[in-house]
């Protein structure tokens, strides 16, 4: 075969097949959609069929696709200056820095770049433990951190299991997730207060002079969209102190406005030692990815070498896509947009189903960030999948959503509707409708499994 | 301050020092450049002063700086789709595999895309891992693979000292150098022969068994730019083959194009199991790294799922600039150029260089990857910089190319000159004269430094 320049959405799906390996996948059976374009909330395939975007991807394009002003900053950049080493210093590199912080936390003044999220975690997880020289990393069940060594020794998920490779003490502990409390608890208040004295007690033999850090997402995404109650982050803040152990909140998938802040944290008046971010700072448009690091933790390393970096931090290219993203999300007031699509249509919208739909047990979420937990039977909470794995009937409702045109997120047995932030009131509706249409294929497994009453 | 749209040199500096956490650095000290635009091999800052790119920034830009086909391709992308997930399939990915597979040794068909480098590495560490059952990896004293978890674990230089959080298993050994032998050779053949025979005595007390990998670089590069002597990487290859090894070869650096050829391996006739890749393969202008999988590998992950991923993996844009890149450097004998170019300009001029300045100890390498070394004394050899360290006299020689306007490559106490690919001869000659200037600082060292004869 001749070199190809270009490529016809036949070739790109064989040369897909026959060259391209994909993430978290057995290989042989893939079938994926050779995606050709996208504008907003909508994206195409080679053939010309039209998907709305409720998953964002893997929830990052929280912009939009193709949000023209943004286009328009990466070719602006691309025709001035594409790469420059982290060493030298770049007008759009220190732009991005400053409208970053500027919506960081009071006190966090400086960023550190990376690629995506998973380096971030571990860039993360590298200050802390320097900053304290303390090793011990606690993180949550129930988490996701990326794939790198260390990012995927502290996640909380499946996806740990095949990579744990000498973790240097890393230990999990739960979150509040009240809808499956394992606590015992029967309100969000109690949950709160039993999540905390669990973390204490587990901080407390453990060794609190061992621990460099928690790690935890402001809101767990990944795991099932789970906001903390009021009070919780506060409560770790708290024994952070305590302990004097560095406060790692990770936003990549929760910040820049997923829910309905610019980060989660805000929701909750905590101010982390470290932020981690990616996706949502420049929409995913370029790579990248970073560190948000409090005056107190940057300090250590102002006479100090800090002993980590990679060849694109802070590269320009993403670094102009992420000013304009961030100035556009401004202009457009995005996030104020993502709070209130979440709180007048997609929330009630959701409850809504649910009150019609069996297969789902439960509504979570706030701004364009919301999770249904699908479910075999709503006394026993059993999920409609799996805990790693997949099932027909969670398939068949993503397939039935496709088909008519919606892209979902899921995990296990859970459907996520993460949308773009610039979702309008109609796009959201015309996604809730046929998600309406394709849970019938849950409820027909609900149903199916019910006992048969004979009357 | 209210929030900026764009910054001056000035005001883009102040923000940096104000706001960006620059990579293996103190922070206090730092004082860079502003670099606000660039064409082929130069670069110029926010004031206007140009300079001649003999870093290729960290040895990426293989095809110099805003390479128009490059810089146009991406804004087409840019105006088609900037991104979407690694789940699906996309024209630009799927090309950009092809093109890559058609450039690798026989049999490797598959590509698993990254942002970088680090995440290539820790990549293919974890498919030998699962490929092979063992977790041990072996890798190279005098190595530099990336600064995540695993990848700095693998790395045998001093930034992996402040990053051993629990290495898995990873145990290194001395590559062959013969111009600082641990060997005790006087000869190329010799230390290819014990080097090997080095290899094989580690692994047999390791334990062939527990050995999942053997990473090296086939050019050790950051380390010293040492071409490895006919033979060697064949009789890794015969170890890893005897001892159901998988061979990672971490191309980062030296593939496409920077050797004078495609990867490393070809002048050296050997298939590895895994390359990794990144900066060269997009000259870095969007991030993008990966693992070029050997179809035995690959075959291991067709039914079983592959428990790695990240949220950029085949990033279109970086595909699109890898597209263009690669089809660029095919019509333009970019790397036919890097060959001669090194062979015939750069090579014997920096050994003239080497006749006429005492601070020289040895020059080596090929294509565009030329390192110097800097010695206070040729007989004992003894580095005008200490390892892991700086010292005045090659910071002098660092400054005085700088203000010269020449860019170079620096670690501990060597030089490397590494230009991009397509350097033209009169820009080589450019940079030499200027780098003929700038090691009289070094050369004053060295004097100042040998006992006086007072006749
Ligand atoms: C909270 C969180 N942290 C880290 C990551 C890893 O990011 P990346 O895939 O860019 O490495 C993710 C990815 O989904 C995430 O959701
Ligand atoms: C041989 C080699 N491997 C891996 C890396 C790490 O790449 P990155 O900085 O993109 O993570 C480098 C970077 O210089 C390298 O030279």
């Amino acid at each position: 075969m001749p070199i190809p320049a270009d490529a016809s959405g036949r070739t790109a799906y064989e040369l897909d097949r026959a060259h391209v390996f994909h993430s978290w996948s057995a290989q042989k059976a893939l079938d994926p959609i050779v995606i050709a374009g996208g504008e907003g909330s909508y994206l195409w395939d080679a053939d010309g069929k039209r998907y709305l975007d409720f998953s964002s991807q893997l929830v990052y394009t929280n912009i939009g696709h193709q949000h023209p002003r943004v286009v328009a900053a990466i070719k602006a950049q691309a025709d001035v200056l594409c790469t420059i080493a982290p060493a030298h210093a770049n007008d759009r590199r220190s732009l991005a820095a400053k409208l970053i912080v500027d919506v960081a936390p009071e006190g966090m003044n400086k960023v550190f770049f990376t690629n995506g999220g998973a380096e971030a975690v571990e860039n993360a997880i590298r200050m802390a433990r320097l900053h304290t020289g303390r090793t011990k990393i606690m993180s949550a069940y129930r988490s996701y951190h990326g794939a790198t060594a260390t990012a995927i020794q502290v996640t909380g998920d499946p996806r740990r299991w095949p990579n744990e490779f000498a973790p240097a003490g890393t230990v999990h502990f739960f979150g509040p997730f009240l809808y499956r409390s394992v606590f015992h608890a029967t309100t969000e208040q109690e949950e709160c207060e039993r999540a905390l004295a669990h973390l204490e007690q587990t901080i407390l033999f453990e060794g609190p002079a061992t621990v460099a850090a928690i790690v935890l997402e402001s809101v767990p995404g990944t795991s099932g969209i789970m906001p903390p109650p009021a009070g919780y982050l506060a409560g770790v803040r708290e024994l952070c102190d305590r302990f004097g152990i560095v406060m790692i909140c990770d936003e990549v998938m929760s910040g820049f406005g997923r829910t309905g802040s610019w980060f989660a944290v805000d929701h909750y008046g905590v101010t982390p030692d470290l932020i981690t971010f990616a996706k949502g700072v420049n929409s995913g448009y370029v790579p990248m990815g970073g560190v948000v690091i409090h005056d107190d933790i940057a300090a250590t390393f102002d006479e100090r070498a800090y002993p980590g970096g990679l060849t694109y931090s802070g590269h320009p290219l993403a670094a102009a896509a992420a000013v304009e993203t961030i100035l556009a999300m401004h202009d457009e007031e995005v996030v104020a947009n993502a709070a209130r699509v979440g709180s007048e249509v997609l929330g009630p919208g959701l409850r809504e189903l649910a009150e019609r739909h069996p297969s789902i047990g439960d509504v979570r979420g706030l701004g364009v960030f919301w999770a249904l937990e699908l479910v075999a039977d709503r006394e026993t909470k059993e999920p409609l999948a799996p805990y790693g794995g997949a099932s027909p009937a969670v398939n068949g409702v993503l397939a039935a959503a496709r088909d008519a045109g919606l892209l979902l997120f899921n995990q296990y047995h859970r459907i996520h509707v993460v949308p773009p932030c610039n979702l309008s009131d109609d796009e959201a509706r015309e996604g809730l409708a046929i998600l309406d249409d394709a849970l019938s294929v849950a409820d027909a497994a609900v149903l199916r499994a019910e006992p048969v009453l004979v009357g």
